[in-house]
């Protein structure tokens, strides 16, 4: 066995087709994506997702339907009475659509939920004999000491206590994987974000817990042992060691993309839970909405081949803003969704 | 703040209202459950869910509606015509449904999901004056050295290293519960068992890993270092230490049950994924269906009050088997649902 420990290889360069970094699936006659309730065996993966250029990952079923429709409007693909089933109706663990180059895929909450479905997905790239492609991450999260509304891009993802790395135990031994985040695609996003200037945009760190409650200093869970002043010392180390926001996917994310050898990065729409000092202003339940995450219009749908066009990949322009439910923020003030 | 560490007190008795383990709860004014859609100022929780003593959890939203409709008629609760809505339709996060005292919730997959729904519930029993609940996780798991269809009632969570406590970090530092089940909870499900003798049952450690397929010695995911036969070597050593089931979200849910002072019970169709030698039977997708894990036809709704009647807790009885669904389990052999 391959000793656990810190892991630096990569399967393949940027720009390739997708690999696994496990030997073992070329052996397998079916490989049945169980989640997805999709099978080698039963459907054409090459056919149906060949083309794939970009994968844009969130939590909810229901938000990631809206992104596809938006996504749709946005690459021109739209019409009069398009639907756009959801792929994986035979399950409902994730829910997965697609329009053009661009497929859209639910991952729940939390690290364990987000890796079953990655792990799924980039057999299912590989199956398909996909290339070029990009993953990006599309979510909420808690920011700190941050203007309502802005939009974090994630540098590194780090933990509970800092640490830029993901660990996780495999058969009962300690692994640390690599978290830091593509750089290019960072500074693209960047420069996406300046040319649109309709929200603060931010690159940082950003800390993914375990925990929603305890594990990022809230103080309205069914525990808690901690009093304000102990949630504010905590965030401000946060922010010192260069955090921005808090969630609960990125780290296993960027691992497994470095892993991969594919490209990822992180976006999350985040509003203030805590700055250092002075003391917070409430984020308002009625903050403006920012523009959706999206791709840019221009991307010529199934024309992504060959060098990724990164000045195509950015956030929604215009009038258009897709659906708010998008980016509401979840974490700083909790409102019932209605 | 209370120094984290090895957590051993419990805020309230068995049989008393349920308790939270945070004193920042009774200054809310409101407490929105935002993952519910529910909020103490929009919705009467006392006349909602006052009458609540048993919540069952598991993954998938569809299986927990499933399993409603099967209490109701094991109650004698179902009449022709009958709906179960879902109270949290104002999201997609979790799904619930009500009849008689019977309350069922999904949680999705993995520690994070299911922690975060137990604080929602555990606060929205709280508030809505709750006694006497006992929680019960069924689910699906992958089993050690075991006949198909079996059933683990949990005696003690474990994680991946077999070590019987769950660590979470809290504001950066460590912080370790207990993971054991109550004992009586425990020996009342096997002399339901043992009564129905439909099914092998056997009580044991589960482990409850925080990846699906590295986590678990799987070969076929997207990322594999070892081989066979450190899969092999490294199930051996758990089911020596006592594992005799794998899933991924029992620890947090014994966690927090023992936390809050609530009696909780965990129980896991499994079927063998490894047994230490001779090599295993491959498992069948046509493994036997066992009997849905439920209430007994004998609870009297509504008038669960005072000692709890364990003997009326158990396993389904006679003909009616229930959605097989249920029972279905996804780690040995992954089959597309369909």
């Amino acid at each position: 066995m391959a000793s656990p420990g810190a892991e630096t290889e990569k399967p393949g360069n940027h720009n390739d087709f997708v690999q696994l970094c496990n030997p073992h699936v070329a052996a397998i006659k079916e490989d049945v994506l169980y989640h997805f309730s999709l099978s080698t065996s039963t459907h054409d993966f090459p056919t149906m997702f060949g083309d794939v250029k970009f994968v844009c990952v969130g939590g909810s079923p229901s938000r990631m339907k809206a992104f596809i429709k938006y996504i749709a409007v946005e690459l021109g693909l739209d019409h009069p009475g398009a639907e756009y089933p959801n792929i994986c109706e035979g399950t409902d663990r994730y829910a997965m659509f697609k329009v053009g180059p661009v497929l859209s895929v639910s991952h729940g909450m939390g690290i364990p939920s987000i890796a079953i479905m990655l792990h799924k997905l980039i057999k299912l790239l590989y199956h398909a004999r996909c290339s070029d492609v990009t993953l990006i991450r599309i979510g909420t999260s808690g920011g700190i000491v941050l203007e309502p509304g802005s939009v974090v891009i994630t540098r590194q993802a780090v933990d509970g206590c800092f640490k830029q790395e993901f660990e996780q135990i495999v058969l009962g031994k300690r692994m640390v994987r690599n978290t830091h985040l593509d750089d290019r695609l960072v500074q693209e996003l960047v420069r996406c974000s300046a040319d649109l200037g309709e929200f603060p945009t931010v690159v940082g760190n950003t800390m993914c817990t375990l925990d929603f409650y305890e594990g990022q200093g809230r103080l309205d869970g069914a525990l808690c042992s901690y009093a304000e002043k102990d949630k504010q010392e905590y965030l401000r180390a946060a922010y010192e060691a260069g955090t921005r926001n808090i969630e609960m996917e990125s780290s296993v994310f960027a691992a497994m993309c470095n892993a991969c050898g594919l490209r990822g990065g992180s976006l999350g729409r985040s509003s203030p839970n805590c700055p250092p000092s002075p003391p917070p202003p409430r984020v308002s339940s009625r903050a403006p909405p920012i523009a959706s995450l999206g791709l840019a219009p221009a991307l010529p749908p199934r024309r992504v081949s060959g060098p990724l066009r990164w000045d195509l990949l950015g956030l929604s322009r215009g009038p258009r803003q897709g659906p708010q439910c998008l980016c509401r923020d979840s974490r700083a003030t909790e409102r019932p969704e209605r």
